[in-house]
């Protein structure tokens, strides 16, 4: 990305490349913006539902986990800021729509809870590394470094298998679960972002029809992936 | 401490000096317990409730205060781990005593969740550190070093003198609610650590009544400086 500044190119390719690097700049903001607004929000579910846990080490791990998410969303609150950017004002745009999607999504009991953050936490991870994967390096490396050592979906998966062993009538109620999950959670993927912060100028030199695909393609690997996921849960996605 | 092993001391003393062991780790224990239950509470509790946060600067400040809370209770898991014994048969006993004060002092709305924070938080460090004093220097250092290098308190304090600017009448329901919750923390500090894991053994070589005196004195202590942090604000104790 040049900034159009101490270019040799004409005047009109300078103010070119100055408002595609603008563009890029707003698009990265509404992308920090919206994952920061996410984990925020991860954060205080996780620690509210942790409370209701079976017992003390459930509290205890989800706990953790929660800590995790508020430890991404400073990563992301630190970039914004080095960027010049206001983090609140980065994060508001989404804050209706996450609230939204999580109102629609709640849990009735502390086994849903689990659930939602095994399906929704994997499905927002995988889909903010695809959208990373096409942009600069430093962006990519920052938003694949998210992903902490410590696996929050192994220790998820590990505790839903527990319990779903515990109780085989749990199984039914978190299949139905899991599907109305991640039917929310890629209309919330597509909507957030793509709609909002998903300039066509992303995928350079493609036009409508190959960036459409190319977001066909992305919703397809995220539901195999959420199908691997349920399976690993012995339950159908 | 000696432990009455390779002791050259005759066996009935030997055996004294176990005891004493005994009952100083069985203190500790049940010190460390309570002081971990205590901080995952206050985690999932702030976390909860910085949800309900006014602005998303106060949702974010409260978050990170929160961490802080959880960051000491893996202190204090850490070494009640080192001592052999189980963080969650630890928090165990203080359990029910702890949840039935946060049943009795449920924050009506966001500010008097903050106050409720920025009272009983300091009252349990005061407590704490006042009876690590009379401990031996691991344990006593261990528990000074519990205080954030961010002070909670003077976070809390600003916030809430904005609040108290911004809203007059919020004062006198401010200052009813820190009467209730000095005198329910005072209560709890009794109960839950006094009654239960306070052995008058450890103010060695003192009677009953000393042991009463000491207990009146860090009370009266610690009504003193509740009176000032609520002076800070503009209140009245």
């Amino acid at each position: 990305m040049t900034n159009g500044h101490h270019s040799d190119l004409p005047a009109s390719s300078a103010t070119d490349a100055q408002d595609a690097s603008e563009t890029y700049q707003r698009f990265l903001t509404d992308l920090f913006g919206a994952i920061a607004y996410g984990e925020l929000s991860a954060f205080e579910r996780m620690s509210s539902d942790a409370r209701f846990s079976p017992t003390l080490h459930d509290r205890a791990t989800l706990g953790r986990l929660a800590v995790h998410e508020y430890a991404h969303f400073e990563v992301i609150c630190t970039r914004l800021t080095a960027m010049g950017v206001d983090p609140e004002e980065a994060m508001r745009p989404f804050q209706a729509s996450v609230d939204a999607f999580h109102d629609r999504t709640r849990p009735a009991d502390w086994y849903e809870s689990l659930m939602k953050f095994y399906v929704t936490d994997a499905i927002s991870d995988d889909f903010y590394q695809a959208v990373a994967s096409w942009l600069d390096a430093e962006t990519n490396s920052l938003i694949q470094g998210l992903k902490a050592t410590e696996q929050p979906g192994e220790i998820l998966q590990g505790r839903l298998k527990v319990a779903l062993a515990d109780d085989p009538r749990l199984a039914s109620r978190l299949a139905l679960w899991g599907r109305r999950l991640v039917g929310e959670a890629l209309t919330q993927a597509q909507r957030v972002v793509v709609e909002r912060a998903f300039p066509g100028s992303l995928l350079e030199g493609q036009g409508r029809e190959a960036v459409d695909a190319e977001i066909k393609a992305l919703i397809a690997q995220l539901t195999r992936n959420h199908s691997k996921r349920m399976s690993l849960l012995g339950l159908t996605a």
